[in-house]
């Protein structure tokens, strides 16, 4: 999508030098626009966990060129030593963030894949690459086609109310910012408003890190979308008062059974939701399946960050970005950085192969490939 | 209760000189303690508008006690002329805050007695002071009464868990500063400490004015009662994994059919703890009762406050209260400060006559003088 009218990716290969990955430093978004260059897998590592860059989609294809990093460093070894440090790279990077599934899943596809391959060390350098670039092709091209599927549901409510503008409630930020391109959760927004549908997004602040305020209104903002912001304790409101029709959300990780892990707070917009008869879809690339799980609530790890995230917060202040303390200083905080949110709570998954309802049979309708992986 | 040490009620009037009203300017706390010399009904209004003194009850003790300020200023005047100039004070007070009931019930004992007694205007000022200190004083033994109930309900869990801490979750502030002395909400929770049982406190930080992180936080730690501030999004996470055991809230307005207005977001909570078979209590004493409504959802007027507070936050940095902004500034906000829990997801009121259901019949049973009013 477009920054002040020039297209970016999130994520792409220094044109001036291979070695080098640059990325948007999103952790000084909406105030400041910083590219990052990310030379070795340990930058890229801390990247992923001091979200320089998040999302899931954005953390595996970041985690997939750190693996290219890593084995750039080890371009002199011997294939063996090649080989080990590739693995203690892949694990550095497995331990960066507990919840996004689809870091496990790019890591897994780099390592299975450079052993599958008859290569020298400089072929699986490359391999790396590729590999690094198709996953970012993909995720891309995944988002693409999320957006032209949920922009059907979108186009329906729109004629189901004349044409009257249609709003959407979202929270975090499931935005380009969070893929490479297009969003999840926005692509069928983005889409629809290029298309002349008249939409408004009531755009969930998103506390404790603020994506939806600093981050989601800011692409919206950029692509010129009409969005207002809203406290986290709006959205029950608003769904009160016929003021939102539709809820669209990302996902860090979505069981095959339908049960969502995603930023905190989504379950209570999901109760929401069905407490006021608003449908509440979840947008995902099908990298954001798990296949291995069944039980949302009880199976998924949920990572705890630290508590100066809720203590403390950033903003601008007399043209510098500055750290205000919220809370007495001795007061201690808890910070829980997802919640799932059980499938009979979901309306739909919206995904790059089409639209189905939140439960093992119908996921399983639209990827056929996993009926024997899940039996 | 206790600051550092020492006791205080969060209104008074001065020993000093009595033509001055002392209150505690909460919009500095936890950073800075602030006594505010009310001395004129205009900055009565003033600060209740702007929030140096929130809370229903003491809302409706600082309107009390303007009307007084009022008086006072127009002490020189005619009978007729004072009577005027007390009405037009009462409208002021009236127009500061829409939401809080508490604030009309006081305006209404002002206006409604001043008339009632064949006074002089020196004796309808003292009247004015009397009914001030008479409203305070209810107000302080309603919230005492309010712990004795509910301390019930707290000790009951403790036997339960065989003394293990019973875990409160609570919404934005409904603590002693919101009131006079031992708060709502917070009543059971200071009488259970103190009689030994043991309790936890999950503060959600009540944004966008961050009431639970700033001063449910401090009068919590003043009072030595272990809490943990948790964003907004938090709390269904926690019922979901039985991690708290009670809500229990305060209220702006309570119709006697039991629907609850609220902090916004308490709806989104009252949502959880029904999917989660938390208890789910609300505190109040009965000047926040509404008996004139019967439906909240759509009959209780729900302010709307300026996108500033969502847009901007207060901290502490470097020595200094400074405000920082956390959107991007061309992006709006909206602020609805209140929501509706509707009846059916509250087990409970915890009021100064006991715990009734929330509905009519239960509410009308406690308060059988009002029979009549509600036909």
């Amino acid at each position: 999508m477009k920054i002040n009218g020039k297209h970016f990716h999130t994520i792409w290969v220094s044109p001036d030098d291979k070695s080098v990955v640059q990325t948007i430093d999103q952790r000084w978004l909406p105030h400041k626009f910083v590219v990052e260059d990310l030379t070795t897998v340990h930058e890229a590592a801390v990247a992923i966990k001091d979200m320089h860059v998040r999302g899931a989609p954005l953390i595996g294809v970041t985690a997939a060129y750190g693996m290219y990093l890593a084995g750039l460093s080890a371009a002199k070894e011997t294939t063996d030593h090649f080989l080990k440090i590739i693995d203690e790279a892949a694990e550095l990077l497995r331990s960066s963030r507990p919840t996004a599934v689809n870091l496990f899943w790019a890591l897994d596809r780099q390592t299975t894949g450079i052993r599958s391959i008859d290569a020298n060390v400089e072929e699986m350098i490359q391999f790396l690459l590729n590999t690094a670039a198709d996953i970012a092709a993909e995720e891309l091209e995944s988002c693409r086609l999320i957006g032209e599927y949920g922009v059907d549901i979108i186009e329906q409510m729109s004629k189901a109310k004349s044409g009257d503008t249609v709003n959407i409630l979202t929270h975090c930020n499931a935005g380009w910012l969070a893929c490479v391109d297009y969003g999840t959760a926005t692509s069928p927004i983005y889409l629809a408003h290029d298309q002349g549908i008249k939409v408004h997004v009531w755009v969930d602040e998103t506390r404790p890190r603020n994506q939806g305020a600093r981050l989601t209104a800011w692409e919206l903002g950029q692509h010129g979308v009409p969005h207002t912001i809203v406290a986290d304790n709006v959205g029950g409101h608003l769904m009160q008062h016929d003021m939102v029709d539709l809820v669209i959300t990302g996902t860090d990780r979505t069981l095959y059974t339908g049960d969502v892990a995603n930023k905190i707070g989504t379950y209570l917009k999901a109760l929401a939701a069905n407490d006021n008869n608003v449908p509440f879809y979840v947008a995902l690339p099908s990298s954001t399946f798990d296949w291995n799980h069944t039980d949302g609530v009880s199976q998924i790890p949920i990572e705890q960050r630290d508590e100066s995230e809720v203590k403390s917060i950033s903003g601008m202040n007399e043209g510098e970005i500055r750290s205000v303390l919220l809370t007495p200083p001795e007061s201690s905080a808890a910070n829980f950085a997802f919640d799932v949110t059980p499938a009979r709570l979901v309306t739909g998954l919206i995904t790059e192969r089409g639209i189905c309802d939140a439960n093992k049979n119908s996921v399983l309708e639209l990827f056929p490939e996993k009926v024997d992986l899940v039996k």
